[in-house]
């Protein structure tokens, strides 16, 4: 399948820590994603609350599954919540529709995968996510 | 159980697809239920998101549980936004409730199933899905 | 990410149904998945049991998650049954493990989706998907 | 609540995914979760199925939720199969009841988290925790 190599998915995480510390963000979790919406890598820093893999994993879950960023789905969930409502009903209530989940397209622009991050505002968290995906060369759509 | 043969199927899928070319749209997906609501045919054009299976399914699986298409349950929705979410709990977050749901009859009115077509715009799914049912020489209420 | 193409997929259904009906096999449900575990496409034959496209999902998304194909888990079920109820449970109760469940690998091994059979006995439904295969020109593990 | 800091997850997964590789085992899948029996850090290794993080999880889980690592679930399952499986109800289909499921204590002997591996046999997916355990100077108990 196509997806993030685990070196490339450590630099992600490695290059979003690096550029919450120096926004001076509150701990922050980072989850990388195949192509298929599946756990690549998970890392949760120091201080963030338990339950932040969950919100990870549901920001970039969404992204994959409907080919859809972050900002696009609450877009669409601005307009219409009961229709964002109803996706995240079939996909298992794992959909968290705002920045943060970033789609990670291939040279051709076909997805190999998307990037998770949670923890500070969602524009921060979206801002730390394209500084990772910078670090290991990848292009992010928030 | 009254459902749509799987060679009617098959017309309803190719039809969808070729209208979706012919106007230009996105990668779509197709799904037909029948008069149950489970599932006969499937098929997810290559570049479609992965999660179009659940979004079609969705669509199609509403109308036949309320005997109700989806512009009728948007509508309900757009009202009664809690009532449409309390559907989907009942059915197992399993309702999609826009357009491209689309039920089908038989000559005598009777539901024998359920187009969802997901992929473009809801009413270009809606649209696409009519074009498939003319082929397969049925009618669809959108 | 790396999957079966709608063509591929089609000539899989269509070669397996071909083989159903010259073994005088009972109807038959065949699914393809992509490397993900997300519907490619499925069509359920007339006369099958409406419930047929979750046991034909569950044989081929087992294959796909664990990467072992019906057979296998069929062995570890006999062995272990405990640790197959259990990876049914991670996997949301969505595994089914004996043949039919048949994986897909590309020239290089890598696994690029699964096919699902269910309608007469494991070890027919395997045989069939073995031929439906083999009208796509592509090999599988039983 | 008492965790493994983040620096020593990272050295924990390091140490396991070098002790397959010396061991020549299959492609690995690494999680650490805290006291609380949340993600910590996850890492799967090029190669391995999609579906290793839910199994991975699933060991690790098990053992900080009835304090009890995987050799201790397992031969309860080997004595009570269903008295595992009722274990596994309430929690949600979330144990998998073998090694590979390591509790980690500080050195007082309360519980810290555990470390879930899988990828190869059982027994080589705990002993490669160990070694990643042992190079975060880190005590595991099998």
């Amino acid at each position: 399948m196509a997806e993030i190599s685990i070196r490339k998915a450590r630099q992600i995480i490695k290059g979003t820590f690096a550029k919450g510390r120096e926004m001076e963000l509150k701990p922050l979790s980072v989850i990388v994603l195949d192509a298929g919406g599946h756990v690549k890598a998970f890392e949760r820093e120091d201080g963030a609350a338990p339950g932040r893999f969950a919100i990870a994993q549901g920001k970039a879950y969404g992204a994959v599954m409907l080919g859809m960023a972050g900002t696009a789905q609450m877009a669409r969930a601005e307009q219409q919540a009961y229709f964002m409502a109803a996706v995240n009903g079939v996909y298992g209530g794992q959909v968290v529709p705002v920045p943060g989940g970033v789609l990670v397209r291939d040279k051709k622009g076909a997805v190999i995968g998307a990037v998770g991050v949670t923890g500070d505002t969602s524009d921060n968290d979206a801002e730390a996510a394209l500084a990772g995906l910078a670090l290991a060369q990848l292009e992010g759509e928030i």
